[in-house]
């Protein structure tokens, strides 16, 4: 079986060197450093839920490949079957860890790369298909974590690229020879490279003619020679820094989100690990393939398990302040739960519609409409969710003094005292669950659902692509018996 | 075949002769009188799709319960294949009429009684399921229109029924005998009893003990002696008397939509289309159980084929004022699909996860968590669309002159030139699209959604009472690792 | 005193005999045609309150143009307080009318021609101001109702005035002599025309060089040789045609509101009504100018009267209903009022704000963006309004039948029983607030809301030009203390 | 003149010892400790605008209790001259500090007390009023720095206070004696007691009788004996603690906004700092009165000034990244903008609707429907101002490094080319606006607003009791001619 345990997952991960820096220092060990050490845990975790039999049959699927069992995160949907179990992967392991699981774009990069390198391969007789699947392949034989690479930096929006004074600030080939492939630029937002084996780079954006070098596409080790990365450093990494005990933390072991500015300084890439190069015309099938599908899990699949987070907390909080039966705070819950359910019903009739995507490939896709209806609905939902957990939650999720304090000899009594709601629940579980809504309500997570997956602006511009209007327009010619325009009559009376 | 052609119909609903007044008149002749045969013509419109090759798939299933092709508005699912087939019907009948196929209630009531009569028998040992199948049979072998009704009524909402000055503002059963019930009152809002050939009367709501006289479940024909229809009358029942030709209309053949209260002064049923009497523990699941289809049918299916005659009149609009490129209607546009797709998914998510209930009767319902948040959704949802509409529809949609100006010799060359937008689409095309517009935006679909399948708060009651919360906390407790109650001290400082 | 009673008003207007055409046919006479009644009625009370010692200090003011006490109706504002006063007569009137006051626009008209003729006098040496002074002393001398009138039907709106197949889609002079200019076009959706002694004609929209015919602006009578009026016909003119006694009506005495198309072919006018001739730039003064004054009007003081009707008869049927102490009811009425109060907030924020414009010229006018910002919100708030009170005021809004059934001897005990609620409150006064209740929210409110005084997208164009983000950059750079522009390094490496 | 410079301030407060705990440990130094330090910043920064001449006119007045000139924040104001004044002065100093104004709450419940004490002593013969005035005449010729409290722990929300195990969950007077009165429990939620001069405590809520030991409300220093603060420790004050430079932070002087929960353990308060003490039927008006002041303060005033900071910070981003003219980003600018002047306009509003309260006592209260309307709708509107800012910002408000990168050898050149925009901007300048968007729509602001003058349910209940309906059934009555209801028929068809 091609399935390594969590501590093999570790022990491997040790193997790689990635050059990393956070708060302005160095990272000696992403293992010890406890920032990237939450990135570690939740890929870790999916190793774990490989091997748990309550999982299996979640977090893992027979692969053709390899003809063996793989993580799903490895698999690319060959049906709709598929694709309804990795929704229902993304809700589960998002209500696990509370934050990314973040093999999610690396999955969902394959997904883009299995069905548009077959297209290429199809339409130009390239050999990019063939080459990807001895990759994929590998990955699943070997069962490794890739992080998935697209935002750019980018230069000024109102100039082309072509025109911007720094030609880096979109990831750009510098040189071409017959080992392969040298890059320069960077990608930022990437979330999870720290403790992944590989990264799997896609364009951002689609690349008309003359933009040939930034048409690319190729997987990478997380240490390869040139790649420097830049981690993230919000208050929520600080606090993580100061504290004594992971306890007193929203999420002790998985924390908020992290992500990384990755450099890549004039790397290597050989060819077999190439999958596009200057077919510029398919730049923008490996994007908005890559974006139907991880807007599916990221609108309805992953903040539907991130809500199951927020609306148990705010329950608990509900019971322990004695509000069982107020009937705004039963609205509010109730209000939440139509969010997520819409969420899920949502992110489900995506995986439901799916289909073949090119027809022939194997390759199965979310449905384009469905895809990024999810995801436009979840950002204004998942705000709304927060609001709604912050009026539950009040206003000790904003005022609530360190955990630390409940060790303070001086002020313990009056915090257990004080923070007690007069409820026999003990004082540390009811600021234990005030701080998870404070992580969830008064952190990164309603800006980061904007953007995670693409701004909002980036699925309306989809949305104006795919959708079609001709089949109401008849609808409404049908109903009112309209007249076929030769009729029209002139109307400029000079003419009468 | 079960099948009547629509003719065969409308020649078999001319036998009955219920008792109707509109208008502060008695209706005559319900074919002839233009209000009344807007129904007419939605049902009729049943018939002749269930022929049709086209929408043979969509109109029609096999029965078991005959051995024969039915009607699928006579069909109790008894699959999730046939509830995702329901939801389809709903969106097809819904958009081509662009009002109510008028049929839907009885459907859903077909589902209630089917579920309930069978577990009534089950706990009870009563007989009323088969019973309720002998009629079934007999609906399908003569493939007749059944209208349902429930809503009544009712008294002061801050007293019980008992309490209620007049005992028959819900429907009461004032006598019972050898051969059946006597029963009085009146069900109000019930639409298209006018060109049904049944009724199929159902508890309003749950009733407590001492109420068994109002815990009554029964089908009767609609021109059963002491039955008398009022309709509704509205504006747009006087436009409709008042054209000269219904092609000025919004919707010229369908209309807005007809209802009617129907009066029960002392109705005998006999006991074989009695299928519900003083078991009153058993009313409010017959109610429920109705809700959540209906609430499936009216959220998730009906008004996305609304929505799509609103977005297809909307859209051609647009083109007509030459506004393709105008940012903010195309995002108006989208957002009006972005709520349509959604009400769908959820309608969908309804039927998907529906359930047989009870387990071993063979009646498959939706969802009822989905039921009630699709109803709930579309409620804002279709108020939203119509404000979105109105706004790309312009003021036109208000202040247009009555069709009839394009036939006046004074004014017509005036209307034809001023309302041509400069467009080539003929003028009488450009007002008739504002006139449906008129049909959907400056009429009763606003308030009509609000209520049918019931008020927004029923549908809150309902879900509060179906969701539950424990996963959710669990996985709180969980994340958190919450300690167990017993460890909290003492927080009454009295006691230090 | 230069007011006149109401019956010298309607006396007086009898004079005029203007071409009027109604649902395909002739108005013979505009006082007895119910729908052209309305109007007179509406315009009518404004006299009656001018002369009645509750009202007068709202509706009449001191004029030292003719120093005397005129009807506010034809006073420019010389003073906040007199924005103020007008902000508050837009408000009484709504909300006693139930309709529109249909002398608001001319009122306003007068405003930005006041304003911008003074400024064209003054910029350009022309005559205008005094002329149009002249006519408004007579306006304010003779007591009369003037109409105004902007909007044009115009052409597909991605080409340009020139392009249009047909140059009379907006109102163009088409000659000009010693004695004045002929006009031929057409205003579109022109509210009360029907019972105004005259109308006041400016121009829709902004217009460059090469545009000067269509920079006009003018007075005339209604009844102008070349004018003929084609008047809106709804669903609600229909059942006002329709009933047998205006009782049974919505709002029995005002209706709906009344507009329409007014048709000028080739009418003259003399110069002393003519104010605006070809000045081209100058046009989308008097078009900014009356559209802040309008969105004042329409945005925070008439929509409030009208919510007030909305939230009184919401608030009775939540009486006769006996759901008092219904929570979520009272959240709605809640919320209702919170709309409507911060719609009253909104348009005296406009009032007090208001300036003198231009410097000198003695004409006051409510602040461009709290004008334009009280219009938008309205705009969503009035649906939202409509929504709530449909919610609350249940199913029957839609489907009561006539109040004819209540003189119907076959059914009108039964309509009496039924329609009681159990309550002791004449059925007929339950009917009757449920069609007040029809009358705004299933009727052409929402849509006529949109498009008073301009759609939404007029008031977004407005505020883009208007708003000024300043002094909100100047905020961040202090707090944050930025660097000035010239330290920047070069970021482009191949500079290294 | 009783006007302190910053520096005597801060000097004078060195006096004071406060017990303050933080993050575990034992505060030893106020205006050392970097989070402690920000409060002493804010509330420093109000004596150095009170001798600006730029800000004079808004911070300072003229008291005629001391016939002297007084910092704004020390005056009760005696008109609507002076509310009006309040209000601006609460936009002003939230827009310079980008945090709370720490006086604020002392202020509005100066305003509370004058009005209250002076009604307690017409009503009952007691002399809290000239003992509130007493002391308020100390307050001003020292120019002192009040904090105000009212929040409380409480116990369960299902159980009345007396059933509570612990009594002090609401602050309990527990001993009267010749000389004063102590109290026990806790304030919790309290901003800027740290560096305030004295406490102003008021009841949090209503009290029936035999609660006459909790109707309390006094004036003690902040290091009365028995007091101790416990600080509240957020993410954000970690990150402070962490920084190397405070220019690494959103808000680099001034901060999120500090509070702390303060405990009083049988503190002594001697009768002339007494100002209410067992008038249970009192302690409601202390309480509405303080609220309405506030919610006129966060709901109109100082929301209005972080949402200029947060419209400036969005606009400098959108011309960083060169999207000056994207359509959707403007449209989203000017939604901010318009929820802050709708915000603005109801603050006014409560403002220039205010009245003294009670009449003849010289105090100037503001309107209390505005004052709760201000702050319910501020509630939603910060929230969505938070979103759209989010949105505009982009991912980078999440993702981005620590601005201790800038000066990381090693990485400092990647982090300046690649967050460039490839705009002549100093990357540090974009950096740092992107930190201040972090401050305000990635940490407490949302939840804080919800919170701040009382949750969102807390303005409901107030205007439940406010609203008055009589006016808008009244309209309705007029409008229909409703029948009185003694012409109501008997509609029990028994009686027939």
């Amino acid at each position: 079986m091609a399935l390594m345990t969590p501590e093999e997952f570790e022990e491997g991960l040790k193997a790689l060197k990635p050059r990393v820096f956070m708060d302005g220092k160095l990272v000696d060990d992403i293992f010890e450093n406890r920032n990237t050490r939450t990135v570690v845990e939740a890929n870790k975790a999916s190793y774990a839920w490989a091997l748990d039999p309550r999982y299996r049959d979640i977090m893992t699927c027979h692969s053709p490949l390899i003809n063996d069992v793989v993580n799903r995160y490895t698999h690319v949907s060959a049906s709709i079957e598929d694709l309804v179990k990795k929704a229902e992967a993304g809700t589960f392991t998002a209500e696990t860890l509370g934050t990314c699981i973040y093999r999610c774009v690396g999955y969902d990069a394959f997904h883009s790369l299995a069905s548009t390198t077959w297209e290429m391969d199809r339409d130009l007789g390239t050999q990019y298909h063939p080459r990807f699947m001895e990759y994929l392949k590998m990955v699943q034989t070997k069962d490794l974590s890739v992080a998935g690479a697209l935002t750019e930096p980018r230069g000024k929006r109102n100039q082309k690229t072509p025109d911007w004074p720094d030609p880096y600030l979109s990831l750009k080939m510098v040189d071409k020879n017959r080992d392969g492939i040298v890059v320069r630029g960077a990608k930022i937002n990437i979330s999870g490279a720290f403790a992944s084996h590989g990264l799997l780079v896609l364009p951002q954006a689609a690349h008309p003619e003359g933009e040939e070098d930034y048409a690319i596409a190729f997987a990478t080790p997380t240490d390869a020679k040139g790649i420097t990365e830049v981690g993230q450093y919000s208050p929520y990494a600080a606090e993580r820094d100061m504290a004594e005990d992971l306890e007193e933390l929203g999420n002790p072991v998985f924390g908020q989100r992290e992500t990384s500015m990755v450099i890549f300084d004039n790397v290597f890439v050989p060819w077999e690990r190439v999958f596009h190069c200057g077919e510029y015309r398919y730049s923008i099938k490996l994007v908005t393939r890559f974006a139907k599908t991880h807007r599916m899990t990221c609108g309805g699949t992953c903040k539907v398990g991130f809500m199951n987070q927020i609306i148990g907390a705010a329950k608990l909080i509900q019971e322990y302040k004695g509000l069982e039966n107020a009937t705004h705070i039963n609205e509010q819950l109730m209000e939440m739960v139509v969010l997520r359910e819409t969420g899920r019903a949502c992110g489900m009739s995506a995986a439901t519609k799916g289909v073949e995507e090119p027809s022939g490939s194997g390759v199965f896709l979310p449905d384009e409409l469905m895809g990024n209806v999810s995801k436009l609905n979840i950002c204004n939902a998942f705000w709304r969710v927060m609001a709604l957990a912050g009026d539950i939650g009040g206003g000790l999720i904003v005022t609530m003094p360190s955990m630390k304090e409940l060790k303070n000899p001086e002020v313990k009594d009056y915090v257990e005292e004080f923070y007690s709601f007069g409820s026999d629940e003990p004082t540390e579980n009811i600021m234990k669950v005030h701080k998870l809504l404070q992580h969830w309500t008064a952190g990164q997570h309603g800006v980061a659902t904007w953007h995670g997956a693409g701004p909002v602006m980036a699925q309306k511009i989809m949305l104006q692509r795919v959708i079609d209007y001709e089949h109401d327009k008849n609808i409404v010619r049908q109903t009112l018996r309209l007249k076929e325009k030769k009729e029209k009559r002139g109307t400029n009376p000079s003419e009468d």
